[in-house]
């Protein structure tokens, strides 16, 4: 019964030796909750040391070439000489992340903002983050904003969407003609009474006004309750706007847990859908990135195992039997459609995922050899003094 | 500290006067949940004396002129008499509301159904809702899908998109040129893992395929948890694609109570961003209609005093001081301009409202005027034997 | 690594082998939503039908040995028949089921109903049950109340509450020393505004008021988005009052779909909890039920397939390395603790239980088994007229 | 149709006149999000300068004369001094807050730490908040705990369960006889996976466990969605533990906005119940307290407008026509029953409430007669310099 890489027809495998996953720079710094942020040792201080750390979860895995920058908190003085760094260690440069929710001026708004001096230098911010995408290579700016109002009547919906609909044009009209912009939707946080760009119906609104090249973030945890996430994947599959995932995991809110953590059937059901769509390959246009927080687990074996369970949930939804499943759909056998896919989410595809890694020379338990690695050790010790990354630095 | 209908500017008086209220006409028959519909004296027994219950809510409040039908619950012989039967009663038919959702064909779905046969068969419906709307002389067409799956593999969310599309296509080709079609969206139920139109994004992504007549309808209990329905009000009015309501209260589920009986301050921020954007008066489109079940209420003055409540959050949405909203937000004083606009929420207009009446030569009270009228005791007197309509009939 | 039943040490195996499934005689009638009740052919036309069809279940599965009644769905006129029935087919019958939600006089509620021959009408339909008890050497009477209200003010909520405890009270007081009650509670639904029992807590704070032969059932779809329900069994059996499951999968609602459907994760987690604390022995007083509805799919595979998933939970449960859980737990390693779980997650227990059935001189494959029986060929045959069994009969 | 004082019999006014809020000092220090905390100018350096921003609330509505602390975010040399100091301005030091989610060593836990140093480090913090107690005269100790978890196996639940009971009972045993203890709970934040007590049933488990001097705190924003408090509310009544309110609101999550910014209905329907139930005497020992962060808006005019909405919602709760309630709800009138509780709702109260301040020696306008005071305008001079208060000082 065990499954084995050579029952997958060539064409799965292929579609698995070629699937690559993006790392959140934040994600190997310090996070925690409004509450309290935790320290942890070995921290990076700095983008290189993080760039560091993210080269270590593509060296056991296999999957993870590319590592995304949060401007401001990645800002160096030399970004070719960033981007040269992690060619060094194995890896590039990815999607660029602005920033504009950590500035006092930023109170009110920033892309939405009324005050136009306010506005403005929220705009610029984005066209500083274009430099570094033509200094770094990056070919996509990602925008999630953290607008909104807390109370009812604090500002005019209608007036905010005119004001974001002409800054995002402002930004994306100078983006180089290979960029493209992705604009992620957040249902609730940092603003409690709305946000800007609450759901997909609202960013896919926006990115069909500014032009081909606007794309749309999902990310897993920006859902209300009962959402049925793969339902919106297919919705902007559509539409030909779906430009990237944030995988994460969440129970209520945006937890920002490891993806897969809290349901693993889900993941699955998402990369069904993807696989379904032919949107898994590589040229499909689909980033598929985690943006995930380690506030009290280990962060580099955090990010193995979130690449891992992607994978794990792929490999599963490509051995789903779709000429039974299309068969079962038609004949509206509802047990025996259902039955097809459960029977794939329910094999244990980590010896299949194993040997794919000994095929490319890597060890087929990562984490295993990562903790044997010395890599933490090392770290603990070589990062003692300095300030450790954190959310806001 | 009264408020008098006086103190309202004219323009505000004026669209006071012209609101209209649609009610649909299975709030006058038995209604309940999956578990039981519980029988109540005087319930109609057919469409004719349906619109007899209707009419009494418009004698009452003068404001509730037309009643949608729903086909094929409200079925008869010859649709002009049933019109002329309305009109004789001081009111018009309205929006006509196909089901598609109650025949056995439909059990895997109806204009999403893979069966080629069984799809034709919805649209044919829908159809024939044309005919009727022809022969009264109504000009919306609502569709509200029962569509859906209710477990993950049951069949493909795409392929069902693509039919679904097809099928709109097809009836809105059938629409003359003065009709328009009113798409709606439900988050769950009757379907229980996806719904065919689970939000405004979809129906809006539908209807902009369509074509200029294509709009969306806004059920106010067709969301999940925590959505902010008013934003989604000033989204569709952004796109121009806002064609009605469906108003009514939930607690948790699609519960269809009397609108503003669960949270009369969500009513009043819709009302208040409908006013701000200028969709009040008549000629916005937009099309103000109930939707509920009385399931343990009496029905008459149930509906009454849901077109009380939707008429008192506009008289509240009327008095909001808009330019002291509009200078609070400029100058970012939040508590100020939540107050104004709370200011207007915590206002007794009923007193206002009362006048409104009287100047239109109806009693201030319609409740207690309804009451008095003998109505009920006569219906209930009148009305044994037969079938009493219900969900079904 | 296929793991095999010799995997488990012997204590597990006997758990395993021990465990039981209570079955719903209504799982095999006709069911839906508000908007429709779709018919399938075979459908049970009484109880003795019901019981075949159950019987036809632990045939296959070997682990749902009992059946519960609802009454009056399942009235006959000669219960030790009934029961006599039961046994020659191989099964016993299990939970009494009061049904005091479908006639007219609940309209306004039951055992909280401020008539008192309303409330005494329903305090004696549970006295009858008890009869029915009697008759059928039931031990356990469950008590699910539809009472609520659907609007603010319909009700004294704290009146209520003492007509209920009093109603409770009088019902407790008439069981035999070897009987006992389960309440079950129910966050919304067939009531809006408010239900009577709508949580663990008011569940639990009238059992303990009763006496120690009441318990708490927790049904798996009865719950507010995000709760947490492995933490609810842990308090309920931490206050040795957890009598029952009523397992169902649901996605937003009380959805009554086959257990493990939506999030087999969270069915495993729950599994996990009840081995943990020992609870999965016979002896633990805690019985295993299914409350679903089979609205679409067949209904004898639904049953055999959802006990099928709650045996694949349980086997995983017992798999959890609990030794290195524990370590990791008091080491506050958390990527460890949580991947020992998860490990027994992703494993994949279908050929143990396969062995399973063959020790027990059962096909492996209990669907393809019954599917190949003939059966349902058969019932859709021979029960053609009559009446089909659905929600009400 | 203006309500006037003198409108309400004078055992409701006797109510209103004698009700308190108690505020809390966190409300007047910086607060934020995750993302970030925005500083606003005149934010008190210290626990003298919260109490002067405290006393200033007590004396624009004339309903605060007490503040709560938060140990260690209070902490001064000298409590007696500090108690003083309070009364010199007017009011006093009320319940004292323990602080043990905030040190590095309670990053896996404070009471139910696995740890036994770092629960006894939990316990101590708590056996100091008593000392507090002791030297201000406080008589509430108030626990709300971080603790929890943030993914499935992380810890035992169950273990965490007794470890918490223990430590609590410690504590209790080290209150004066006089001194009382309140738990709180809490769904979600800042644990994602299960928080250690989530939920009405867990506080009042847990504290009927302790003794009679043990009660719960509600918190209105701490419950999932759709949940409905004013039943909570109702049950901790009934069972003599309901000992005090942290009020606010919230749209989604733990938003901790004004009190009856989000939902004034159902801050109405909460105070309804405590009125029926006789709670809202200060015989009765339940506490109504303030549980805010005034992110965005202006601090001091945020917490005068929170008493002011919670005075308003008791007003029109007193206003409720008991009598025409009871007879409608006997006679099972839904729409008359809900119809005399939504008028004292749709009622403006505003001038009554006018009237009783003016009746203390009050300016009838709290708001105004604050911002016309000067006060803001001097501490925005005064407290510039130091370090603000805010979350975690």
């Amino acid at each position: 019964m065990t499954i084995h890489l050579s029952d997958l027809p060539e064409s799965a495998r292929s579609l698995l030796r070629d699937q690559t996953i993006e790392l959140p720079s934040w994600a190997f710094g310090n996070s925690g909750t409004r509450f309290k942020v935790f320290p942890s040792p070995g921290t990076p201080r700095n983008a290189y040391e993080k760039i560091d750390d993210a080269a270590q979860v593509h060296r056991f895995t296999g999957i993870t070439p590319r590592v995304s920058l949060h401007i401001p908190w990645d800002v160096v003085d030399d970004f070719s000489d960033l981007a040269e760094h992690a060619r060094s260690q194995g890896i590039t440069l990815g999607t660029i992340n602005s920033n504009v929710f950590q500035d006092d001026d930023y109170k009110f708004g920033s892309l939405t903002n009324s005050d136009e001096a306010v506005r403005r230098k929220a705009i610029d911010a984005h066209l500083r983050c274009i430099d570094v995408m033509n200094a770094t290579g990056s070919d996509t700016l990602k925008i999630w904003l953290g607008d909104g109002t807390n109370y009812p009547g604090q500002d005019s919906i209608a007036a905010r969407q005119e004001r974001l609909a002409d800054s995002l044009s402002v930004i994306y009209e100078n983006l180089a003609p290979h960029q493209r912009l992705l604009l992620e939707y957040k249902f609730f946080e940092p603003a409690f009474y709305h946000t800007d760009v609450p759901d997909w119906g609202t960013a896919l609104a926006h990115v069909l006004a500014l032009g081909d090249r606007a794309v749309v973030c999902l990310d897993t945890g920006h859902h209300a309750p009962g959402t049925n996430i793969e339902f919106i994947v297919v919705q902007l599959l559509r539409a030909g706007r779906l430009g990237a995932f944030d995988f994460n995991s969440r129970f209520y809110a945006d937890d920002d847990l490891i993806v897969g953590s809290a349901d693993p059937f889900q993941l699955f059901r998402i990369m069904h859908e993807i696989v379904s769509f032919g949107a898994l390959a590589p040229t499909s246009g689909v980033n598929f990135m985690l943006d995930q927080c380690h506030n009290l687990e280990e962060k580099i074996p955090g990010e193995i195992l979130s690449a891992m369970n992607v994978q794990e949930a792929t490999a599963k939804a490509l051995l789903v039997d779709r000429a039974a499943l299309a068969k079962a759909q038609v004949e509206h056998d509802v047990l025996t459609a259902n039955q097809v896919l459960m029977d794939a989410f329910s094999s244990d595809v980590r010896p299949l995922l194993g040997e794919l890694r000994e095929e490319q020379g890597l060890d087929p338990n990562p984490l295993a050899a990562y903790a044997a690695s010395g890599y933490f050790a090392r770290i603990s010790v070589d990062r003692v003094g300095g300030q450790q990354a954190s959310w806001g630095a």
